[in-house]
């Protein structure tokens, strides 16, 4: 059975792990009887939005890797506990948390960190020839780590956040909602998911298409 | 385009909507082309549950509405503000939240009250002849309204909980995972989802029968 790394940055698409992109990568594994190992940071979250309100919450403070267990259901590890050699792919959800949480990406305006577990990981990973299939907006930390690989991504179609990937050195592809931009040299995969979606089945459309394009690769 | 109200109780499993339950059956609305109207009562949480720990944590407060916006990516109406005219059907994910938010079913051994809203809501769409659709734990709360015409519901196959549920007057069948009752006088459907599911496709096999059930009885 093949076990593959989700990485998650919270609960929530506006602080944490879109929870529709997530869920849906949950079910593509299971359907194609994989198994996914639930990974997150134990870190505190970079802020807590109220999701009804769409505002920050002042004076609150959240923890990445216990709020992203209500996505597992509990079943879920700290990400520095992640051996990259018991699992044979790693997959990214999107939401704020990925540009947040796992990287800065939201944080700035060009120069972004991605968190040196969620680095160490992705970096193994690769290294070990192993797929890694990013969404929404974690693309963004592809071309921070791959980009002088010229790694080939897609966000949608955006232009401004396209182009601060090219910046990195990545390669940008626009891809429907539908679709998913394979880099089958460098084992990456990508799809736009919520940065382009309108409702939840187009989500499920793209989320299961990188999953197979993941498993494919291992 | 049918309009179907999804009546949310918080974010995660263990204090709230099981999240898994609540996003396939966002998926399967959108699957049939029916349009979900998420809700939730603007009160406090029972509780609030570390779902890494799974321990109650202390003087943390979180509000139903707003966590549940959460799973609603901010589309959601508080309970109050539904206009049961305004939907075709109703559907209750489950999760803890049902049973410690929506009503007091898991907080005693014997009598419980269904919150006022919820009650509301439920008891409009009965009357309206409009259908219900159950997960998980939430029949209990279709136990304690309709109990009284002899409901047929199902709860998976747990002896004590089916036996809690007849005190009420309900009639409880044993159900698969994988499958769905139908209550089709009362224009009532449940399926067990996680009081059986071992895997997400599972809740996604009895959930997709839930919702199709709930759309033919429109």
């Amino acid at each position: 059975m093949k076990k593959v790394a989700v990485i998650l940055s919270g609960c929530g698409v506006f602080d944490g792990s879109e929870i529709h992109e997530s869920v849906l990568v949950l079910l593509a594994l299971d359907r194609a009887n994989a198994k996914a190992v639930c990974a997150a940071p134990d870190v505190e979250q970079y802020q807590v939005v109220n999701h009804l309100t769409r505002q920050p919450v002042r004076n609150e403070r959240r923890n990445v890797l216990v709020e992203s267990a209500r996505i597992a259901r509990g079943n879920i590890i700290p990400l520095n506990q992640l051996k990259v050699s018991e699992v044979d792919a790693v997959i990214l959800p999107g939401g704020l948390g990925a540009a947040q949480n796992l990287s800065s990406f939201a944080l700035s305006k060009d120069q972004f960190e991605v968190h040196p577990e969620v680095a160490r990981v992705l970096q193994e990973a690769h290294l070990a020839g192993k797929p890694i299939g990013f969404v929404c907006i974690a693309p963004a930390i592809a071309a921070r780590l791959f980009g002088g690989k010229k790694v080939e991504v897609t966000i949608g179609n955006d232009p401004a956040t396209a182009a601060r990937l090219k910046g990195f050195g990545a390669r940008h592809v626009n891809c429907t909602v539908h679709n998913v931009v394979v880099d089958k040299s460098l084992k990456i995969a990508s799809t736009p998911a919520y940065m382009l979606a309108n409702r939840i089945t187009e989500v499920e459309a793209g989320v299961t298409k990188l999953v197979q394009a993941v498993l494919e690769m291992i």
